[in-house]
């Protein structure tokens, strides 16, 4: 049965792949992924060493600035081009940077699809995962909770939840710095900056300390404990 | 150099390890891992595909109901253990169900070990991720906040949390599933279980109708909107 594969490609690190999306990925005919306008964008580049020459390929391709709307619309041309493999009897391959199902762009394709065909989501490293290995800290130990939190949420909304959870990681970061800054400062909690985690440029300093950081930027939210 | 590594070694699917855990695993001279009294452990179980024949094991032991005190000893232990290799020059690879720092047992070694030796975190697919792709839900999406929570936490403290995150997902339920009831209930959200996620007896369904379940059981918290 002709099927869709949703493959999270992990964060960064091409070795971070798992050895199922590695499989899939030399099997698969079609691959699709979120390109910016021009270029291939982050999950093809991640998945690069595993991709065979060879595949069809589908960039669903939206402006950097996109609107949901926007958004939107690219989504349901990517569905389609998908949906038009699949029906013709050839599986596809859709690549998620980190995980599919964490603010990754495949939840609108399952939305779309999901169904009418067979579908699979292939789990991947997400980004807080490779951002806490990197600084070498816990996500969460014993019985915290953390959240997981994109940084567009208003500074009341991030208060309230870095007020109850016991850990966290704010996603995204790059633009909302000074907002997360105050919160943070209200809280007494120390955090983390880290940018473009498992790319070679990959930059890690405490919150604090950074100045301006780029989009792909991750804040690790210390604990309240000792740990 | 002599290095520790911390292995996310990924939800229960051999598959789901990540392409870096399983070029580790053939290379380093010492594998060690949590267990429990008897027998290998989760993750031992899951990584054992990928661990070749006559590696230097190590078993941190612990039993179930290990209370705080108990698994204080068993990682003094180990990290004992582990330390006497690292000096005597062999890389120890630490395998951990999941992800290594989402409550991982790796937290505990790297509290005693950090600082003394030259440490590696590889992060691995952890078990919330798996259990959102098997029941084909976001975790998030756009801009909402998910928590990673874990079923000890009071049924006031489980309220809170569930009040302010978008979407949430509780670990180690089997045990906590009443109170969860009427925390959702009071909070008029669905759920869905999922049991053992990624090993063949895996189970799956709606909480509501979900009768007993057992410790390595997850309940995914839907979100409050259309997704």
């Amino acid at each position: 049965m002709t099927t869709l594969y949703g493959i999270g490609v992990g964060p960064g690190e091409a070795e971070l792949l798992t050895v199922k999306a590695a499989r899939l990925l030399e099997r698969v005919p079609v691959v699709a992924y979120p390109a910016p306008l021009r270029g291939d964008g982050m999950a093809r580049t991640i998945a690069g060493p595993f991709i065979p020459a060879g595949k069809i390929e589908i960039a669903i391709r939206m402006g950097f600035t996109a609107d949901r709307a926007g958004a939107d619309e690219a989504y349901d041309q990517g569905a389609a081009a998908i949906a038009g493999h699949l029906e013709a009897g050839r599986d596809v391959a859709v690549l998620c940077e980190g995980d599919p199902l964490l603010f990754g762009s495949f939840i609108y394709l399952l939305q779309r699809l999901s169904g009418r065909f067979a579908i699979e989501v292939v789990p991947g490293v997400a980004s807080p995962l490779a951002a806490a290995a990197a600084a070498q800290l816990p996500l969460a130990a014993w019985d915290e909770a953390v959240a997981l939190i994109p940084a567009t949420k208003s500074e009341a909304d991030l208060e309230r939840l870095l007020e109850v959870a016991d850990r966290a990681v704010v996603m995204k970061a790059g633009p909302h710095l000074d907002k997360l800054r105050r919160v943070l400062g209200r809280l007494g909690r120390n955090a983390t900056l880290v940018e473009r985690v498992g790319f070679s440029d990959q930059r890690m300093l405490p919150l604090a300390e950074a100045g301006a950081a780029g989009y792909f930027s991750l804040v690790l939210v210390h604990g309240k404990g000792k740990l």
